[in-house]
């Protein structure tokens, strides 16, 4: 992939002088028509090698280009902060919204090729982390975004001449680094890697884009020209995608409705038993969370569940025993204008904990495949693909030391109508339940699929489903509390 | 202000049960009210002596009311992020927006009160402190802000009775800690100074409620009502202010114009003049903003101007030395929804560069004292006050180790006509030029007036303005990166 930006591309001045002023009247117009059009976003991912002037092509777009509609942001070595959670949140946290173009320096592909080159992972790791950068490459395209790699490439004699250049003129010679010569010696040892990663990582969604970099009016031309293309194909994709799919996917297991009809409502604690469980394991769990080695872990809590199941006091019980400094309550209702600018995942990404801390989903990222399949809000193929995603993200906040407990309370639809009713009567309990309560109500078929569906495809070995039984509030309480502090025993024991 | 909660308050189940669901029922309506005036927010600043009952009330309060429209947020140590920036800067982060109730949990008074006890900070410095606060307080509650600031009060036995109750009970042993006996062992000679603190800083605009701690449904009750009076408050305060106060402050300085109409805008740099000095002074600049003592300081550049006078274009000759990992270009348009639900500084608060880093503001907190005053975006009242404002916050800034730079581009009407006609004439110029431009355009006088003013308020020894003659670009940029490289230079010198 790397020989044919080895052999000397050039622009002359005067194609070049004829080429600038149309290609950033194309792309301002772009810019605006993608900014309208909601689409997008567009992301640059910039690598390549040192001295090989992805800055200066950077700054070059920006120049070009409306400031207010185009960002570049440049990552540097890790804050303590960003060493405390998965390695993709860094990222994540800084995504353009849709409508924007991003420009990010140095992003994974950098931190990788180097952690490889300094020996600090091993092939083995390698693979795996291409995998998971191809993960969540697909996703992104998936949720609307363009997606393009630049690399961008000089041979070892360019790079060279360019560092020698720049060092002689006493202009720039501020410019040549000693990182840049270190750099400049491992180029021989680098090329198999580069060539490697960039083969291996060039997907159709997602394809690498390799530039010349000695010339700059050839690199800059070459560079503006693919992300005017890639803006209009942006804009061209329609806003509105079709409510269903052509082919409805299949839901993997058929009746297995069984898994929450099965469960045994009737089961009850009794008062007595409840005052003396609640303080004993409160006190486990308090104790567990400020244990040493939690500092290695983290702690996130999913509440799910029918409406009226109980999740609001189950949570309080919870939190009760905890730290104020330690958790955060996270209710999820719809998403803000900011978060829908933004992929799905993006607003649960944000709140992921440091190592050390707690966060608890009241609701949860599980919305696509419950209520937005329900009341189809998206469509088949995206609640579809959401169980791979959301399974991935577990991976990586499970990788990075996270302890993830999933909560599904169940209660009888008998019993939902005498906590509604209840509800009703009292006046501080009225804004409980709402119209939208009712709705749900009648699509309880409906929902009972979804949930079994996504019992099935998202209780997985590190990250399993609890089912709790609700009819009972202090059964359902006291299993949460167990299961927690079980979990947690388990995590630190080892 | 102590005394009259240490004797004993206490309220009967009975009343309690009466009282409670009516409290319960007005808190629910009065957040809703609160939520769909859009005034506010309502912020709790929860203080008071260990083991006083804060954390019991603050998460009773959550129970009673809407969890969507109320948030906890408890602070810890500070993490290296949080360290690196402005003391404030952590609280600015984390304010509640507009229409919400927020409870801020070990905020500001903990943290001055604890570094006084255990010797950290002296008594100028406290004072130094308290006024800092008291500034910050009234410009949150010139913004809307409601500020309760409680003091969960416990009389010495009553706090030793407590620990003792809890470390006998075996289900609440585990709530005692060692931290919980060392404040205990405080308690006479921290008295005093919460007496003093209190006192000091209980103000009109956010006075101190006192609330003995000892009987937990007199402790909830009464934060609740004071509470629900606050919000009824903040929902009554009419949303739209008048457009004009009914005496405009009159400006301090008469017939100040000079200070724009005495530049010389016929200077001149010629092009080899320009040619050497600009790489001269980026390598300068680019030397040392990586400097090893940089790394205690931040750079913080704020440029204002005359539309058309050259601001993007000067920004670039700068960020041209500068690492893109070390820099962030923030472009201030109007503020989005969620900036509006703010207070006017938050915006730029969440933007402060930490230690080590670089921020270049194109336009900033200047728009209050230009745009929205000319063209009545807000009344005199606000923006007379936000001279005051920005001062202090500059202070907050410089004192914590940044560099603050900013400079005033002016070029001439003529000049202004010629490049606004240029731009209509090159067509990926176009976007620059907007109906805003010849609008404001019309307006000259009143801007340079505001210009004026705002040079004469806000040019401070700690934050200097300085205007810059932009006719002529080469003069304008070399000027620019002179006096940056000027004052990075003396900075780093000390």
């Amino acid at each position: 992939m790397l020989e044919s930006a080895e052999i000397g591309h050039k622009i002359s001045k005067a194609v070049y002088a004829r080429e600038e002023p149309k290609l950033r009247e194309a792309l301002l117009n772009a810019q605006y028509d993608l900014s309208r059009s909601g689409n997008g976003p567009v992301l640059l991912v910039m690598s390549g090698v040192e001295s090989g002037g992805r800055g200066e092509t950077a700054n070059k777009l920006t120049e070009w280009m409306d400031p207010r509609f185009i960002r570049v942001i440049a990552f540097g070595p890790r804050t303590q902060e960003e060493l405390a959670r998965p390695p993709m949140w860094r990222y994540w946290r800084v995504l353009p919204p849709r409508g924007r173009v991003g420009i990010f320096m140095n992003a994974w592909y950098n931190e990788l090729l180097t952690s490889h080159v300094q020996g600090a992972i091993d092939d083995a790791r390698l693979v795996t982390y291409m995998q998971a950068i191809g993960g969540t490459e697909q996703m992104l395209t998936d949720e609307g975004m363009v997606l393009l790699k630049f690399w961008i490439h000089l041979s070892k004699q360019e790079q060279k001449a360019r560092l020698h250049a720049l060092e002689s003129d006493p202009r720039t010679k501020w410019q040549v680094t000693r990182d840049d010569w270190r750099a400049f010696r491992l180029y021989s040892k680098s090329h198999q890697l580069w060539e490697r990663v960039l083969r291996e990582t060039s997907t159709g969604v997602a394809p690498w884009y390799v530039v010349e970099g000695a010339d700059e009016r050839y690199r800059n031309l070459t560079v503006g020209k693919i992300l005017l293309g890639a803006i209009s194909n942006a804009i061209s994709v329609k806003a509105t995608a079709p409510k269903r799919s052509p082919t409805p996917p299949a839901p993997s297991v058929i009746d297995n409705i069984k898994l929450i009809r099965d469960l045994d409502l009737t089961k009850k604690l009794p008062e007595k038993a409840y005052e003396s469980n609640l303080p004993k394991y409160q006190g486990k769990l308090a104790k567990l969370s400020r244990h040493n080695r939690f500092a290695d872990h983290s702690l996130i809590l999913v509440f799910e569940g029918v409406d009226a199941a109980g999740k609001g006091g189950a949570v309080r019980r919870v939190t009760g025993a905890l730290d104020a400094r330690q958790y955060v309550t996270v209710p999820i209702a719809a998403p803000t204008e900011e978060e829908r600018a933004h992929p799905y995942l993006w607003r649960f990404w944000r709140q992921v904990p440091a190592r050390g801390g707690i966060t608890i989903f009241d609701r949860s990222w599980y919305g696509r495949v419950l209520v937005e399949r329900v009341e189809e809000l998206c469509t088949p193929n995206v609640w579809m693909r959401a169980y791979e995603e959301i399974n991935d993200f577990e991976e990586r906040l499970v990788q990075n030391g996270a302890i993830v407990v999933k909560f599904w309370l169940q209660i009888s639809k008998a019993e939902q109508l005498r906590r509604f009713k209840a509800r009703e009567k009292t006046s501080f309990k009225t804004f409980k339940i709402t119209p939208d309560d009712w709705r749900n109500r009648k699509k309880w078929d409906a929902y009972e699929e979804a949930v079994c569906d996504m019992v099935d495809r998202t209780s997985t070995e590190i990250a399993p489903w609890t089912l709790v039984e609700a009819d009972d509030k202090r059964h359902a309480r006291i299993k949460i509390l167990k299961t927690i502090v079980n979990r947690l025993a388990r995590a630190l024991k080892r």
